[in-house]
């Protein structure tokens, strides 16, 4: 099993940038879930897509963003959590002046 | 669907405390992913329990724990988050000052 210290994770250590396209990093993977990160930098977006059988979350760490899920849009800041239920095309873009930080679940696991 | 606005919600606003033992709510359910809260008052327990197939996060909102990940023990604390793997033992007790505030989530959803 290995050491049980592998088991936590600071989120703000798996924080990061890329210039060309969102950030992304995976914390976890089991058969079930993947626990990973998104970031994304002021302007920057996750163009809208679906996952046919998973279910998806975003949990906003820091910073806000305008979600994509179905034809609607939602504001979503620090502290809330975004649910995107298998089926629903779902997206972000930054359109703050920080960092948008997200943790992210899929299940199953991709 | 309804409206989107059900699709995102603030995690403090599903904080509560019970007298009698730790604090539960629903925030999400679909058929791959369970996602709620968990909250414990200072000196609350979660006792070791185990998912056989279920993989199963905490994300460490406020506050601190002490985390059983097997037989070892491991503490986390506000923006961490622990992983359960299907089959490994796991609970928490709050040994700090202030509630512990937990994101959860649980895959499939039991």
């Amino acid at each position: 099993m290995g050491c049980m210290m592998d088991l936590v994770k600071t989120v703000a250590d798996y924080a990061g940038a890329r210039e060309d396209k969102f950030f992304k990093a995976t914390l976890f993977r089991g058969t079930a879930l993947l626990l990973g990160m998104n970031c994304l930098e002021p302007g920057q977006v996750q163009p809208p897509h679906d996952h046919v059988d998973q279910d998806k979350f975003y949990y906003v760490v820091a910073g806000n963003g305008r979600f994509w899920l179905g034809d609607e849009q939602v504001q979503a800041a620090a502290g809330d959590v975004v649910w995107a239920p298998a089926g629903l095309a779902h997206g972000v873009r930054n359109d703050g002046h920080e960092r948008l930080t997200l943790l992210v679940g899929i299940a199953p696991a991709p």
